[in-house]
């Protein structure tokens, strides 16, 4: 199998759902123990309106920071959410390697998050994309609740290629679809997948899930399977909501990057140093995260165990 | 993908790593209502010494109560773990539709679990099975620490097919491939059970893991797609010990059947009457079991809810 590519997103998607903001000398932390780690990309975080997401305020600070502080290490990505055009000029103006953004295919959640229906919020994120591509920018455009909404239950693959499709038109080649919800199976995945790689068979793709009902790892190797070669994650698999009995949160990225070393795949990254982050991760929540590999160790090594 | 059949061994595999005995009435009230979910195959105990094992003590017991009591619907397959021929005699005379027995592929858990070694115990287990057969019985035989071993680390493959080609020689058709330590990844799954049905492509596999470090689903979807059609797990995911960080037992039944049912498979099976039990086994053990499903409920019907 071919060479994976990690993308983590704790501190943009992990973050965003914990209330107890983490203050941002931690975030650094984190953020440069995660880059000395060797996993390639970064989310840092997202430029979004500190008044509605204040998790994400000091989005500009951290990216100030690494830019001109140490420990940035050569070949590192660090990337960035962008919803609108505000939040791009915060992201050109911040030294961001890679913009993210990305449109719902489930309508209402679209109407929630962005006050847009599919088809408006799809023309609004391609004129964002095509700007920061205007300015030398790397761009990952995302099909959000790609396999499932939790308003709309299932979400009609069509739909979720109807939006790639118009990527594609619009000359974008790295697309990731996004399981918010966590409903995707691995049949699906493959599917899915398989079906946008039909479209155009080089593009760079992308996935994204949530393990909120156990199928996070199930999905990623589904995702494997079917080409994808960049997968986003979270360290301890933050992102579950603390206050609901549904905690999954993204695919952890330990558990992740452990089960592909095991594939003989992530050769380069030390799953120590990220063990390391995933605990004080917990120390700093004051409770169990919901990735496994940093409370049980790694396969053969027991005596890693961080916790 | 064709249609899969699950088998139920929590009460065997999950309940011989409780120190807690869990009362025979508790036991038949768990028993009668997964044989009623629709689950085609429950494991109800196993014929070991119950000096050696307390918790499988009642197996005879529990098999005199199921074949003479009520709630057995037709269809139901009720099968035993026997280790030796002692244990072959007490399952005879109990009444077990399908007789599981295995050999470890690591040498030390051999020697450590039986006294012997694999080649000595696989003529055991082999005359075992013949004798079984002959009885007019169903087998299955299996290959334990197929993919890893706790003591040993990684097990070759040629020995897992070894073990597997012994067994064929025996005129044997059901094979399992059992992942006792939880190291077995995905890649490693299709590639053994492809291995595996390369010898002989009519042969009923069946596959057996543990979700430590959190691969269950992953490795069962692999299963599925190297042919596997027999799929062994716990209800509420039973089998991790509680007093250890590492606390992944075998893969959950009714997480494996939510994502099968959500791929099109196990339409026949009642989910809410496993998220039932699931939620009856937490209530008794007093603490939150390694399932997810039984927690977060059903994707697109979080009322089910149970805890």
């Amino acid at each position: 199998m071919s060479e994976v590519h990690i993308h983590e997103v704790g501190l943009r998607d992990g973050l965003q759902m914990e209330r107890e903001v983490v203050p941002t000398e931690r975030k650094l932390l984190w953020l440069r123990r995660l880059m000395a780690s060797g996993v390639g990309t970064i989310q840092a975080g997202s430029f979004v309106h500190p008044g509605k997401v204040p998790q994400m305020a000091d989005t500009d600070r951290l990216f100030a920071a690494l830019s001109s502080g140490p420990g940035r290490p050569p070949g590192v990505t660090l990337s960035a959410l962008v919803l609108n055009e505000k939040g791009l000029e915060r992201a050109l103006a911040s030294g961001v390697d890679l913009i993210c953004a990305g449109v719902s295919a489930s309508e209402t959640h679209s109407m929630k998050n962005t006050g847009m229906g599919i088809a408006e919020a799809t023309d609004r994120i391609i004129g964002v994309a095509r700007r920061a591509v205007a300015e030398g920018r790397r761009v990952q455009l995302s099909v959000q609740s790609a396999f499932g909404c939790g308003y709309e239950g299932r979400v009609p693959p069509a739909r979720v290629l109807a939006i790639a499709g118009r990527y594609l038109e619009a000359g974008m080649r790295n697309v990731s679809l996004a399981d918010t919800a966590g409903h995707a199976t691995p049949g699906q995945v493959e599917d899915l997948f398989g079906a946008l790689r039909a479209l155009d068979g080089g593009l760079e793709l992308a996935c994204h899930f949530h393990n909120t009902y156990g199928m996070g790892l199930a999905n990623a190797y589904a995702a494997l399977r079917a080409g994808v070669t960049s997968f986003e994650s979270s360290v301890a698999g933050m992102g579950g909501c603390p206050f609901t009995k549904i905690a999954g949160g993204n695919v952890c990225t330990e558990d992740l990057i452990h089960m592909f070393r095991r594939m003989g795949m992530c050769g380069a990254v030390d799953i120590r140093a990220l063990i390391a982050v995933a605990a004080d991760v917990a120390e700093f929540f004051g409770r169990e995260m919901p990735g496994t590999v940093y409370r049980t160790g790694i396969i053969g090594e027991p005596e890693v165990t961080a916790a």
